[in-house]
């Protein structure tokens, strides 16, 4: 079986112009980073304003496994399917991190025929976006120490700054750091430490800037930490975010790549969906509903944190409107919630797959009851999915009112999502279907934010702030950041705060341990435990086999 | 009068397509980077062996002083010069770093009417480049902390580290941190620090580079430190060069971008000119010899460092071989080396313009008689410099058997250039003036090497190594490195190791305090001092007058 990257390397992609020109993306608009990546000027948006959008389909997923779901094969399939049936349409996806790729996975641009390409170009620098993101996090690092260090007129209390560096790798020994060792001259000792890139909080403002105008704003709002009588002090207060906006001014313009269908593919953005909301820019989403019927957008995670984000932070802020949700599964991943081994997968098991089963089931009530949304399962389906597994699927889903679609875009591309791509059309012409609506108002407080997301998403018993948690959330509202929406960071892995939780867990509660504000992105981070920013290597880590031949030819990177 | 940036902004750039083609570059080894900027395939290279070469200029300059010699503009303004005559010309230079964009200094793309154009884009992200070694050094450095943690399988002392982690910016903060603090998963603790992305020994590696091959085994050399029998343990004994090169194989393509009259520029890597050599790329100098009649390209600081390096360390490693030299001047920064305070520069002063001569002289001399380049004389013209202290310049020169020329490339372009434009070609065509010589043999000790610069290069009276250097040097001459060419890494404000010994000092010994090896590079780098690699920022950091408008025009970077 040939690998992602070979499957990638003998495709045959068409020039990135044509894809611009099947687009109706005229040569002004478009900048060229090499052979087969571009960039699309934001003046485009500006410039077909009030041409009417098409249709926006949101691609969610159950409760992530081990076993893997293939949200973004399916994201990806689903267009090349659309595309199939003659419609326009275009996928909006995030852009992969640097660091991952050397540990222990490889590629975050699809799978098997259903993939983005370049794929080894997505996979490292792309177009440089991560690498200005970064820049612009650590240019404001050191103008933070620099401003203490130069006699702090600002008042910086240095134990109370929020503001982390970053690098795109994946090194756990910056983690925590002390820095300003040295000599008088070489800054101010103080702890420290340093996140991935796609943890700082300039991804999340990226990711939602409606323009450079609006970018530059959030970056001055961004808290960098806390004076010595406890006021925020801003980005702005520095006066950063000039420079700051200089350093992200390309990067904001959305990425044209293709499918391997030659779909065009918006790849732009892409930040945790933990700590952050998980979508890809707000500029790529508006792009690609602007210039097709379709466009096919995939939130991070499962459902109860990745499309809860989707339309509780990027629709609630920008406006966008999901025409219908597409919730993916799979028999191999629903039997490893039903309690079964990995090993034991690929064994038919109806039993575990009845007790696996209501995580979709909740997953897709919460599409349709609680977001209001007209829904598809789409079951990523292997050769030895049994007709009895399927079928057990499709009559429970049924009782939801909903249909269940088998996918096989993994080996067979856009024809393999044909069927999924029917219904998916069907599901967005009936408007009268979309009821859609946010799982909780601005004017709620931060308490009852979380408690209707706890209660109606998760469905757990409510939410329990720890006194510290509770004392940060007074203080937010003090600060008048009360009617932010809150972005949850939890385990990806249960719809409790506990990760062995598979399933539909009942009779928890969510543990809320720190509320902080994401000023600049717009919202209230919940952390219920504790989450990695700074991922580490595995013991053997991918970047040992990677390698490159003396014509520029990239192996071992899956 | 106008300032850089708004001169580049009114520029109208000619298409970087159109620019290609006039360089006989064919559209397949063209990879644009936005409207203005492209790299070329090392392809084109390959395809074109056999083809002549053009004549290659070498500009460097006197000694620097605050008040500004000018050697990048002329470089820019002397290619424009011989376009103007009628010559195929590009001109090969260092990318500016990003990080003192932000603090003092704007940016290193020329001036006046002598730039390189997207200025703005040059000097910030460019290609991306920088930010790919960047991240090819952290890789690295993640890399040998994860080793540790697994198990230290190589027995790596940490105490024994001598890679560093970096980052493209000012940042003091990180010059010396401890690492690896936390839970036991979070790493060993142990000292560590940051140095600016320029410094990496990467970036070195990297502008030595023949090609892609020669990349990955110069990177598989790199020795990031000792283990407990203090035996070097390398980047290849990491297995980390195929990921290292994956991760720099766009990046080694050279960049090609014009000056504001459209002449051709291939603005290619910039390694530090202390602990590194300081001349852009290989691949960018040979793409401008093989395509042109002429190349002119610069050497960092004075002709003492930058020259001397361009001839014993990127000549000696790749055939390069000057047709000529330039050294620029001002009567201002001479003045300077005659001790005059920099308010008083712009009044005439020839007793103290006669003091600082010999800096001059001694420069020029070198180029003719250590070097045996033809040479020429270059005077920055500023209006306030007066005939009688142009002619006592032109007077002494005379004597060494050089010509001088005046230059206005600042206010003028090309057309400032032109008399310096016709000595130069005068000069390359003479043959049988060229003698070209290194300063050193291969085969001479490490010690011997040293002796002969001091002596002959910056006439001193030898080199006094302390005893760690002394034990240092011995070591590396057993571990087989004594072959290899020396950087020396001493200040760039005077011949000796004094910056405060202006003007062409006698009398002094250059003290060694540390000898290292770059082993990738394939340099010895000799350090005279504490060299600073990385800088901070200022009390008011440049930062904070950048600015970008809603249609992405900056400004506020000079």
């Amino acid at each position: 079986m040939k690998t992602d990257i070979e499957i990638a390397q003998e495709a045959q992609a068409a020039r990135i112009e044509d894809i611009a020109r099947a687009e109706s993306i005229d040569e002004k608009y478009l900048e060229q980073y090499g052979k087969d990546k571009a960039k699309v000027s934001y003046q485009l948006l500006k410039d077909t304003e009030g041409k009417p959008d098409g249709k926006l389909v949101l691609v969610t997923a159950i409760t992530p496994t081990p076993a893997g779901e293939g949200k973004t094969t399916t994201s990806v399939g689903l267009a090349d399917g659309l595309k199939r049936l003659g419609k326009s349409v275009a996928v909006a996806l995030r852009e992969p991190s640097l660091g991952p790729v050397f540990g222990v996975k490889g590629g975050a641009a699809g799978g098997g025929y259903a993939q983005v390409v370049p794929m080894e170009e997505i996979n490292l620098h792309f177009t440089g976006d991560f690498h200005a993101i970064g820049a612009a996090n650590n240019l404001l690092a050191a103008l933070i120490d620099n401003h203490i260090f130069q006699g702090n007129a600002l008042r910086i209390d240095d134990k109370r700054i929020t503001w982390k560096r970053a690098v795109d790798m994946n090194d756990r020994q910056l983690r925590n750091i002390i820095d300003g060792l040295g000599k008088r001259t070489d800054g101010r000792v103080r702890e420290d430490g340093f996140e991935i890139t796609v943890a700082s909080e300039i991804m999340a403002v990226f990711c939602l800037a409606k323009d450079l105008k609006d970018l530059k704003e959030r970056l001055a709002r961004m808290i960098i930490g806390y004076n010595m009588d406890n006021e925020p002090v801003t980005a702005g207060d520095l006066h950063a975010e000039g420079a700051l906006t200089a350093l992200l001014k390309d990067a904001l313009k959305p990425n044209l790549v293709q499918t391997l269908e030659h779909t065009p593919a918006f790849i732009h953005g892409g930040p945790f969906a933990n700590i952050a909301h998980g979508c890809n820019s707000v500029l790529a989403t508006r792009l690609a509903l602007r210039l097709n019927d379709y466009a096919v957008t995939e939130a991070g995670f499962g459902a109860d944190l990745g499309a809860e984000k989707f339309i509780d932070i990027k629709c609630r802020m920008t406006g966008l409107r999901p025409d219908c949700a597409v919730v993916v599964a799979t028999v191999r991943a629903l039997k490893h919630h039903g309690g079964v081994d990995k090993a034991e997968l690929n064994t038919p098991n109806v039993e575990a797959l009845k007790k696996g089963l209501p995580n979709l089931l909740q997953h897709v009530e919460n599409m349709t009851k609680v977001f209001g949304l007209p829904t598809v399962v789409a079951i990523n389906r292997f050769p030895f999915d049994s007709e009895e597994e399927l079928n057990c699927i499709a009559d429970e889903c049924k009782k939801l009112g909903v249909n269940v679609v088998l996918s096989e875009v993994w080996a067979k591309g856009g024809e393999g999502s044909e069927a999924l791509a029917r219904e998916v059309m069907r599901l967005c012409e009936d408007k009268a279907d979309n009821h859609f609506r946010f799982a909780y108002e601005d004017s709620d407080s931060l308490e009852e934010k979380l408690n209707k997301i706890v209660r109606e998403v998760y469905r757990g018993d409510g939410v329990v702030l720890t006194a510290e948690a509770k004392k940060q959330a007074k203080r937010l509202e003090e600060l008048g950041f009360g009617h932010y929406p809150v972005c949850m960071a939890k385990t990806q892995f249960s719809f409790s705060d506990n990760k062995n939780l598979t399933g539909a867990p009942r009779g928890f509660k969510i543990t809320v341990r720190e509320v902080k504000v994401s000023a600049g992105a717009g919202f209230i981070v919940v952390k219920t435990g504790d989450i990695m920013t700074m991922p580490g290597l595995p013991k053997v880590p991918a970047a040992e086999h990677i390698d490159v031949d003396e014509n520029g030819k990239i192996t071992g990177l899956f």
